[in-house]
């Protein structure tokens, strides 16, 4: 039945990225609703982000289409040249190979919840363009691989 | 700026179905959140259906994976082997090449209101398995062509 229970779904309240970078998403959980239900093409978290956390560090995909759908609460975009406020209802897209960071910071002091849509590359590059991101994010055959900007491994 | 605005955003009431088989969708709208924002891997659909309304005839896609999440209101999800109420928050996902007809149709007396993702493949099949629905659909190049069951052009 396609329907999912959500009941009893993973939460996914740790981070993939390496050491203290890690800390920036605190209070960020997500469900994988995509993977939860089979999907491998496109994924859709459910992300929830308690104040002050955020989606992620500022980056832009060179692959992979991304979309935002704001939920609940109030949230802001943070944008390489700005930001925009989002509330329930708000949508923004992010085309694949678009050189714009992007990230979403909970500022307010209530839940942020949104829904986040992604294709799944196989092979992949994230740039992260925040100065507290030092990455460069490499995903070769679904698996993610990460450099300091300097081209180290961590 | 990837913030979409929504206010002035094409609205479809349009039906793709050829003649008769379009009157099924009457009360559909659709916002195409992710054409809107300039994506082409997959499209996210603001749909809106009134009272009697129905997402599509019962189908499944071959090559392209989906995904419905419920914003507003209630509706029922038909498919090949019972029926399902799904409610806001409620998850349903599609995966490419499952023989599970499957479309959403609004029995209350409010608007429900859904997003729809699936990816965008190039070529693909859609069946319909509802009675009612005498089609096979299949996608070259991006172009839909439509035939009967019996393998007849419309």
């Amino acid at each position: 039945m396609p329907k999912l229970d959500l009941s009893d779904a993973p939460v996914r309240t740790s981070c993939v990225y390496p050491g203290k970078l890690a800390d920036h998403c605190k209070g960020r959980s997500k469900i994988a609703l995509g993977d939860l239900g089979g999907l491998d093409q496109f994924g859709v978290n459910l992300t929830r982000l308690a104040p002050s956390a955020a989606s992620a560090h500022q980056h832009w995909h060179l692959k992979e289409d991304e979309l935002i759908y704001m939920l609940e609460g109030e949230a802001v975009l943070v944008e390489d040249d700005g930001e925009t406020v989002l509330r329930a209802g708000d949508v923004a897209t992010f085309k694949a190979g678009a050189p714009n960071g992007h990230m979403v910071v909970n500022r307010s002091d209530a839940y942020a919840v949104l829904l986040e849509v992604g294709t799944r590359a196989q092979d992949e590059v994230a740039s992260y363009t925040d100065p507290a991101g030092d990455m460069k994010v490499v995903k070769e055959n679904g698996a993610w691989k990460f450099f300091r900007k300097n081209g180290e491994a961590y």
